[in-house]
């Protein structure tokens, strides 16, 4: 077991996500919790100024029996200010306090904490739900047929790729039919079921792409100036965000910045002639079939970002695709921009963050016009701690951060499943192991990006959460009530962890999925049978419950403890502080284990005599003596969620 | 106690650090050994490609009683070829090998192996000793007295900030002489002298500025275009670097690029014209008076590398500041760089990368012209890993990778020594801990610039090495028997961890220093009763040691095990295997111990029956049994430092 209650804690939130705004020139105030396990002499702050190290020392706020608060001012001298603390222990132990903790030794400068001094994108974003959507397979609008082949009716024309299939027919996710399998779906039909996204507490919607394409899935776009009309076109989607923003639900789209599909009229255009502007959109190594593409995929082929023709298309001009889609009277409120870590990114070239300030200038203009504030998501699948500093993007999808150490830690060995694209099953960690994955890569990113990132279970390119807890591989439709335990385990720390729940439609049904291409599965909006009641039900009550707890949307990130089957941390905010306790119920070998409740020391949680804990979810705890709390085990050895609100009494 | 000699193990230095230049299209062959502790049912290469993780699996090359070697190839697509490990271990376990080691959860991308796609500065480098020299403290030549108050009779005015001092006064290192003692060393002194830095075993000669300038350190250059006459001007120089050369030595001058002295020709233009070219090399606030300093030491303005006029001087133009002097007739053999972390940075502005690769440029042009190699070290006091990827500086001081770390190791508590600018004593930690930096910091830097940067115990920015590991105040000239003993176990590591040996003048002979000022010792040439002997002694043979041994400066590093008092390593080349094992004799609390001998698998180290451990330095190790090796335990407590060839019999 690791517990890190009588640590040295920092917290770079600031008392909340939306503190404001570093700017250059600021001394923004800092401070620092020395247990006194820790007593300091001296605790000094340490800051890159022009990249040289400046330390000045920090002073006593204020002291009591069980700690010590220290306080400084970091000087915001650089877009990004990093910063440490030296902590010089009054027993002479020397250490440094940094994001992923307490170190006993000089460290490197990759896991400071870090100001970044940049209007931080939306402060509505750490307040909401997302709840993404792969419009094909969510609902067809009523003036479609109901099922059956032939899908839509209204809709005179299919194109060549897609192959209509009637709407309860399983997703081929292997062999020829991949990618062009037509359910149907449309923006009129999603228009339809705002109620139900609004009844789980999502308030963002997100979308997979929208534009014409070459194939269900739509990141190839053969445009960026029209709508399918597969899916309603430009029309229905007005009309859906529309009615989204008449119930107080915003909208995000879905752009691909990296590539275009081989059928866009842009790479026609280039292909048809070598002197055409367009041609300098791409990267041609032999016009007119050799050229730079996503992973060597010919259909998806890479634009070159240093065209300024195309930067004024794609992002600059008031008109560009970027702009024109968020402004009336479409109005959408962000983008997600997928594959945005390789946006700009060949060979020697790295336009990469030069791009991400552009689309986010652009965005922050049309912001400018109606006083909104729009959200800039990237697709990244791996470490984007640096992106994330460079002022671009304001958030990122937190598969690294998130998705796979949850993976790791939930997922019941057996089930084969990889990860985007690694050939090996999802391993099975312990519960330490998820934290310190989690603590490494949450010091990577400024906090303010963290709180507009999404932290997600699964989404439309990965396995089913549901299948990669609950062991099967049989293929149905909905997974098992044992794989229930866990998806609400992983859906209680979705709630309770720094970062924007999303939430990929069907989840909250305990739908299955193998693969990404699996998981985009038609919702069964006409087979009760095939959605999990209890699983809706705790969609609603967890996502309600972040909503209802200022701590769990906006508190700083304080972890207590972890072992192999539980883990437990706290949430603290100026107005009120949450502790969280998980528990898996099993270790990895898969045996039951015999229940093991966790004991706290109060002081250690802040909790003075006669303070106690307000149960907001799960089991009460015991409060058995005046110096312990005593959290519950995971009742009878299954799965167990405990939230509780840290109070006067 | 650690210990990794059962850990899985890739060598980034490729089998030695002359290894062939990877070229962008290039696939760079890896090799890792996984012992069977940790056998793999596969091992899985991770290499970033325009931001995207790619893998492939590894194969297996060839398998033996202790483990299994795996390659595969780096397929290098950026200028960057950041790399790492998958091991999927046959027990089910999972692990990541990165710079930093086996890792048994996800990680970030700060500590993967990294492969810059560069021709990576001189292939000399690794193979040479530096000696560093501030020239006013070093030598009087023959023709200026020898000693007594009228220095530099030749030399027919002082400038103002001059105040001359004999040659056996003390350094004032506080108040208004600081800088100001001119103690009238000069070139001509220092080319009388080249016999004793070649004795040492030292083949390059570093100078602290030359340039004339308003102090004695001279780093607030008046002018790049004029030797200081005060140290015999540039005739002087030319037949320094001339005497040099002839003997093998190459010279290496020191630039500051961050900024000038106040006094600068083109800072004077600049405050007499706001309209001048020169007002555009700095960065005026309020013209004349307020600009831009190096930490707002008004006395430094810095430059602002936005001025292309600025860059075409000092960097860019055949006949620039950088390329001048190193072309005939002067003929230097590369540059060290001032402050080159804070050069190009200020505020939102950061063209460091880009000013470091134009300087590279520049230099890399006078080579093509006489097909010689320079060399370009950089100043850089912290965390130098993102800086040296970025293609510029060819290498760094290791002040973060080796020297702070040795220091916290060797140092004895109480000294009050502090360590540039912290508030603090350095504090006296283990063995391990000096290990976990150095991973730390070596796994940021790739391969080809730690063995183009150099490890100097100390400089004339620091205290003494021997001050700070005597543990005296006495400001005695020379350190004690004790100071001795551990000053010679740093020397050891100086020797023997890749990284080019850089001795500041004056160690050798046992010099004490208590702050960077006070460490500008002058040479007591005509003083042998504050010379040290011993130390001298050493100094020639461990340096002659590295010289003798390529593993000791082209091979890999593969740390050992570590405990509090004593650390372990290997460095490996295909022609040669060779064992370092040190001991710093007392723990941190300055008791004496007792000899604690420390026992090896001889498979571990790659021995087969009958191999022998062959002693190149320190006492012989016993091969007790057929299974284990025994390194000698410190002699009675005290330090040691002991070095083996790992040969056949």
């Amino acid at each position: 077991m690791e517990h890190w209650l009588d640590e040295p804690h920092h917290d770079p939130s600031l008392g909340g996500a939306d503190a404001s705004t570093p700017r250059l020139g600021d001394a923004v105030p800092v401070r620092v919790w020395v247990p006194h396990a820790h007593r300091a002499r001296q605790v000094v702050l340490r800051v890159l100024c022009d990249a040289e190290p400046l330390v000045t020392p920090a002073r006593i706020d204020r002291e009591d029996d069980t700690g010590t608060w220290w306080s400084a001012e970091v000087a915001v001298r650089n877009p990004v200010a990093s910063y440490r603390f030296l902590l010089d222990g009054a027993d002479g132990s020397y250490a440094w306090l940094n994001g992923s903790g307490r170190h006993g030794h000089d460290v490197t400068d990759a896991e400071d904490f870090r100001l970044v001094a940049e209007t931080p994108g939306p402060s509505w974003a750490a307040d909401s739900v997302v709840y993404q959507v792969f419009p094909d397979r969510f609902a067809r609008s009523s003036a479609s047929l109901a099922d059956g082949r032939d899908a839509a009716p209204r809709r005179p024309v299919l194109p060549e790729w897609a192959v209509p299939v009637g709407w309860d027919e399983p997703v081929a996710y292997h062999g020829p039919l991949t990618g062009r399998q037509f359910y149907g779906g449309d923006l009129w039909g999603l228009a339809e079921h705002l109620d139900h996204i609004s009844s789980l507490g999502a308030d963002v919607l997100s979308l997979t792409p929208f534009f014409q394409a070459g194939s269900t899935h739509r990141y190839d776009a053969t445009t960026f100036d029209r709508v399918d009309p597969l899916l309603g076109g430009e029309a229905a989607l007005r009309a859906l965000i529309a009615a989204a923003h008449a119930r107080g639900l915003r909208v995000l789209g879905d752009l691909t910045t990296n590539h275009t599909g081989s059928g866009h009229e842009w790479f026609t255009a280039a292909q048809a002639d070598a002197d055409s502007v367009e041609a300098g959109f791409y990267r041609f190594t032999e016009h007119p079939h050799g050229y730079a593409s996503w992973l060597t995929v010919p259909s998806l082929p890479k634009l070159d970002h240093a065209s300024p023709e195309l930067r004024r298309r794609l992002i600059t001009d008031p008109d560009s695709v970027v702009a024109r889609w968020l402004r009336p009277p479409v109005d959408l409120d962000g983008w997600r921009i997928d594959v945005a870590n390789m946006t700009g990114r060949l060979g020697v070239d790295d336009r990469a963050h030069e791009v991400a300030r552009a689309v986010r200038a652009a965005m922050a203009a049309v912001d400018a016009d109606d006083g909104r504030q729009r959200w800039l998501l990237a697709e990244h699948g791996h470490d984007a701690g640096g992106d994330l500093a460079a002022r671009g993007w304001h958030g990122t999808m937190n598969y690294s951060t998130f998705t796979r150490p949850l993976w790791s830690w939930l997922t019941v060995p057996g089930h084969g499943i990889g990860w985007l694209g690694m050939p090996l099953e999802v391993p099975s960690l312990s519960g330490r192991a998820m934290v310190a994955t989690m603590r490494a890569f949450v010091a990577g990113m400024p906090w303010a990006a963290l709180t507009r990132s999404v932290n997600s279970l699964d989404s439309h390119d990965t396995a089913r959460f549901r299948t990669v807890v609950g062991g099967e591989r049989t293929g149905a439709p909905t997974g098992s009530a044992a794989g229930r335990e866990r998806h609400l385990v992983g859906l209680a720390l979705q709630a309770t962890l720094p970062g924007v729940p999303m939430v990929f439609a069907g989840d909250e049904f305990g739908l299955t999925g193998l693969t990404g291409e699996h998981s985009r599965t038609p919702m069964p909006w006409n087979r009760p049978d095939r959605t999990d009641a209890p699983t809706l039900d705790a969609y609603r009550f967890w996502l309600r419950l972040r909503r209802e707890n200022v701590a769990l949307r906006r508190g700083g990130l304080r972890w207590v403890r972890a072992d192999d089957d539980s883990v437990t941390f706290l949430r603290e905010h100026p107005d009120q502080r949450v502790l969280v306790h998980v528990d898996r119920g099993q270790g990895s070998a898969g045996g039951r284990r015999s229940p093991r409740p966790v004991h706290l020391p109060r002081a250690g949680l802040g909790l003075v005599s006669g303070d106690r804990l307000q149960t907001l979810a799960g089991a009460d705890a015991a409060c058995e003596d005046e110096h312990t709390v005593t959290l519950p085990s995971a009742s009878g050895g299954g799965v167990a969620a405990h939230v509780y609100q840290l109070s006067p009494q």
